[in-house]
């Protein structure tokens, strides 16, 4: 298939989950507990089943990774990863700042991903090679001459153990620290491609959780990799950061390290 | 005054709030580091102006206590209580969970309370005696059976003390904890008083911070309090609980208080 038809059916899921998502914001819907206490809703399996049902349709032999149905055809070379809702907990306090997100991986490297928010209507698409689009429009991210004047989001501190909470508030030590902001999950990173948020740091993430940040992130002007400054992959730990200046990443990772 | 036209004169005045807010969004806009480093916008300065502009010309009697220009006519028994932008960092970073804050209080006690959205156009208010309305339409909290069962908000780990922190994180084990959702300001208020969070614990609020909260909370049903369960009074040292089930107070109190 081409980058182009590619894009069209990464739009038509995404427009699929948010038909199932967005009757059910501030709605009744169930939800329990999984297995690590983490909650899930109806809706985020619906808008899973959804996506996945357009994708046996469409693209039967692309191997799917989706956050609540687990890995169908692993061994495939294109493979759809799926998170019918990053920040679950934000969706289910009404809070619309969770997204749908969708990556493309070919051979094991994301070129296409998609940032959702379908109850403000909001979407992030960045592919391999092409500017990210913000509903349509070219989206870049910032400079930041220095990282004292950095504004930095992160999801939560419950995401940090806490060798890598003391990591974390020493690079938030460096920035602006007054401007620290919580909560947000994938939308930090869609508003860091969009220039308004110059750094997220994060751990616990999983594929499902950043494969799609990768490409609206760099294709924006920015860049993406682990603490240690090496690419992301599927075994990176979850250890991320986003930063829409790539001329501060040595600073973001000193600040990280902090002589441990 | 009359109740009615006080309530007139709030709705105007979050409507000029909002008419310098909106168009300064995700936009260029000036900022600087306030005396205690946190920053101010000047979308918080021209919105906080353009209500004492009409505060002067409608209700030059009454007093007026603003986050951004100070006190005036201190003696005055109605005080409006101004925050312009609750959740600055917010407003910076372009999300859409930040909110402006009126009160009036009579006799120290606020009698009136709006907060308002202004990107999304949500607004809730409230007044004594009377159901808290959200864009017009009557609110209320939930029930909330156990507290094991709860949703708890608060802005960022950043506004406790080490000790506050402690007897945060003693209630949040006891709460659904993989459910805690960070960051939001006062706009986790107006969601609680919609009925989608159950609970919301926060320190270092000063009045403008907490004034508005108030009404809106307890006219959808829900309760206010500090943390040793009295009422909110300007010198409460900010140590802030709203409850959406008023039946789990003792457990909240209980929880926080942790043996200390």
């Amino acid at each position: 298939m081409s980058l182009e038809s590619d894009l069209a059916l990464a739009n038509r899921l995404a427009d699929a989950a948010a038909a199932v998502i967005r009757p059910l914001f501030r709605n009744a819907f169930t939800h329990e507990a999984k297995g690590d206490a983490s909650p899930v809703t109806e809706a985020d399996r619906a808008a899973e089943a959804a996506m996945r049902k357009l994708l046996d349709a469409e693209a039967a032999s692309d191997g799917i990774i989706g956050e609540e149905y687990g890995a169908e055809r692993p061994d495939a070379a294109r493979q759809w990863v799926l998170d019918p809702i990053d920040g679950t907990v934000s969706f289910m306090a009404g809070r619309p700042i969770f997204g749908t997100l969708i990556a493309l991986l070919q051979d094991g490297w994301p070129v296409l991903g998609i940032i959702d928010q379908s109850v403000s209507g909001e979407r992030w698409v960045g592919a391999t090679g092409r500017p990210t689009l913000f509903n349509g429009v070219e989206a870049r991210t910032r400079r930041c001459r220095e990282l004292a004047d950095a504004t930095l989001a992160t999801t939560g501190p419950q995401y940090f153990t806490d060798h890598d909470g003391e990591h974390f508030m020493a690079l938030a030590a460096k920035t602006s620290h007054k401007r620290i902001v919580f909560g947000g999950d994938c939308y930090n990173y869609g508003l860091l491609a969009s220039g308004h948020i110059d750094l997220v740091v994060e751990a616990g993430l999983k594929l499902h959780d950043f494969a799609a940040l990768v490409p609206v992130v760099e294709g924006a002007g920015g860049t993406m990799c682990d603490w240690n400054g090496d690419p992301l992959h599927a075994e990176s730990g979850g250890h991320v950061i986003a930063l829409g200046d790539p001329a501060r990443l040595e600073d973001v990772i000193e600040g990280l390290a902090c002589g441990h």
